[in-house]
């Protein structure tokens, strides 16, 4: 095994203690997948650490400081003496871009910051390598997981804005100090980083025009209902007439589009292409712990600049399906006689399969029951199904398929 | 300017045809972007060309011939004299994942094979590097186009199995011979393959259990829809019990489930573990422009390993927000007396603003009028609105929200 890949973290507040437990938790598994051993060289906060030291001694730099000052210094610094950074900062990056890449070109090194557009959701990765070869023509989606959750709640409950934003507060979702989110600034600032990306242009924070959500009154979001429409925060960018339109609004989208599914502090990014048609991608927006795993990544990246392909590292079972409980529907043909449904319960409940729900549908020749089951192992359905089979009172064999019966946001 | 990035492409089918057009298409800008134009530098179809001799002349081998042999012979070839190789073929990787996985770590060349699985959704890329440092629990999605555009059909129109299918084949959903797409082996191939990877375990095809769709009937469909039930093929992996359980089947899921919303030949992959909670990517399955991109992206990776950040190569004209064309929604308060719309008409009329649809509500003292008018220069509505504010008929300021009036698939 190679030496350790040295860390250098800057900042260590909700963000960077995540990280360096991440960290922690998963080097293991990281060396033995890319062959070096990832660790947290040295810390640097407000009260310890030297930044020229930990620079001399870290191979690649972490800033999970925040805002432009000594946040810019660091990276640029870091950058110049050829050692990669990545950063979560999207202040810095936004206003700041033009400055790091070149420093970055310069200096032959690395800059990452999948952390800092859509938490987890891995558009930057996207939009710089697997569509580099893409003319995308647009972005545009949810990157801002406050205001989500906050429109989520008044459309959900009816709340009036101020009661959901204390409620987002209360679960954490959005800061005791809103405004940067609510006003649509932190969205713009994404909005200006991804633009950069993906049509090759110098965009920053000033050149994306942004409204917020704070007038938005619980009457809009109702009345808008009527005409089958919810309210989101989007941000969109494309090209139009050999120019860009880059801005962040609120705005009203249809039930039925895919963007109208993303709830709570979700986000999600559409990119637009003829090659691609579109893809989209959703998932939690920033927080601790997903901020930490997208700067994890960056890391891996930076390590194994190839990704990790790998000699497989564990040995696992294959576990039979029998084995596996899932839910089922099921449906039966049956004689439209007295006794049926009891002799069909009978043999599912002594093999411990629980009906969920039952449905018993026509009369006569056409009599049908439709139900489902809670999950079970599929080995003890089976079984059940087989005894089902033989019941005289079947016209026709049984006939099920799985059901998944997952929770999901509503 | 360095010397072209060389290409040598095998197989010229539909694929690599597609594949051939785009890469001219996009060779400038990538030029530009990476500093390496890539190009075709010699093509092996089954009449012509001479493999070594390509494998010579080219920077990178792209096998789009499929099937395993001699598809599997040139990439161990390639791999071991170090090239790069750049795959789409499923088959293959499903079936010989260790072999060539080993050829690539002996020749220290990258295998790369993002179009091998959901088309233009960048999933591999994403587990690979994006999580490379996240622990996943579980893959589970859409995997194949083909029969999702089935089932959507029989869900939406009532249509039987075998008239759906015939549809998928009018419109280039459905090969010829369909029958690896509606068994769910070539959904299996895909999960092995992804498997693999989300999991660092040896898993093949023959590991994956799978059933199809050819049973399933109209009826099947419609009755889940009495308990709110949707069907689809789904792949499912999980870790379980210190084993694992890689699967494809057809199975109903709630309409609310985020998959649920995924119709018509899209594909969509979830994947869930702690650090992450989950991120869906979804967009068109495969098809030929479609995994022409995935591979060009996988080209630009292999010509330049950290992707494209690149300087701004576009000088870009700000579109002004007045220039850009939104549909509007458009709330007033109005006193309840006889030519109150009128007015407002006649004002958003003048304004080449055009209503698509209106709604009075409430009466006199609490009349409002609420409507959505058709996309319009945001300058012209903006004036509309001003000149309304000014009527005496109005009991408070106009408010008005964009509305995004997009097609999506239903």
């Amino acid at each position: 095994m190679s030496d350790p890949f040295r860390v250098g973290l800057l900042g260590h507040g909700t963000v960077g203690a995540a990280f360096a437990q991440l960290l922690a938790e998963r080097a293991d598994a990281i060396a033995t997948a890319a062959g070096r051993r990832p660790e947290i060289a040295a810390v640097l906060t407000r009260s310890r650490g030297d930044f020229e030291e930990i620079l001399e001694g870290s191979d690649t730099i972490v800033e999970l400081i925040g805002g432009i000052e000594p946040a810019r210094e660091y990276a640029l610094a870091a950058l110049g003496a050829g050692k990669p950074v990545i950063t979560a900062n999207k202040q810095l990056l936004s206003q700041h871009g033009d400055e790091l890449l070149a420093a970055a070109r310069a200096g032959g090194a690395q800059l990452r910051y999948e952390a800092a557009v859509a938490g987890v959701v891995p558009v930057i990765r996207v939009v710089r390598e697997s569509f580099a070869g893409a003319h995308i023509e647009k972005v545009h989606g949810i990157v801002n997981g406050t205001t989500n959750y906050i429109l989520t709640e008044m459309a959900r409950t009816g709340a009036s804005y101020a009661d959901a934003l204390a409620r987002a507060q209360k679960l954490g979702y959005a800061e005791a100090d809103p405004a940067e989110d609510v006003n649509g600034k932190d969205a713009a600032a994404k909005m200006a980083i991804l633009s950069r990306l993906a049509f090759h242009a110098s965009v920053a924070l000033d050149d994306v025009p942004f409204e917020g959500i704070e007038e938005i009154t619980s009457d809009d979001i109702d009345y808008a209902k009527e005409f089958g429409l919810v309210l989101k925060l989007l941000g969109v960018a494309e090209r139009r007439d050999g120019g860009v339109s880059v801005r962040v609004f609120p705005c009203f989208i249809y039930g039925g589009h895919p963007l109208a599914s993303v709830v709570g502090p979700f986000n999600a990014v559409t990119l637009e292409s003829p090659a691609i048609t579109e893809v989209t991608l959703s998932g939690p927006g920033a927080g601790g712990p997903q901020t930490a795993s997208a700067v994890l990544g960056d890391v891996v990246s930076v390590m194994s600049s190839q990704g990790m392909d790998l000699d497989p590292a564990d040995e696992l079972r294959f576990i039979p399906g029998e084995e596996v409980e899932s839910a089922f529907y099921l449906y039966l043909e049956v004689a439209d006689r007295p006794g049926v449904l009891a002799q069909v319960a009978q043999i599912l409940g002594d093999n411990e399969v629980s009906v969920k729900s039952v449905v018993q549908k026509g009369m006569g020749d056409n009599a049908r029951l439709v139900m489902v089951v809670h999950p079970v192992a599929e080995g003890r359905f089976s079984a059940a199904v087989r005894e089902i089979s033989k019941l005289a009172l079947l016209r026709s064999p049984p006939r099920s398929i799985r059901v998944i019966e997952e929770e999901f946001m509503e």
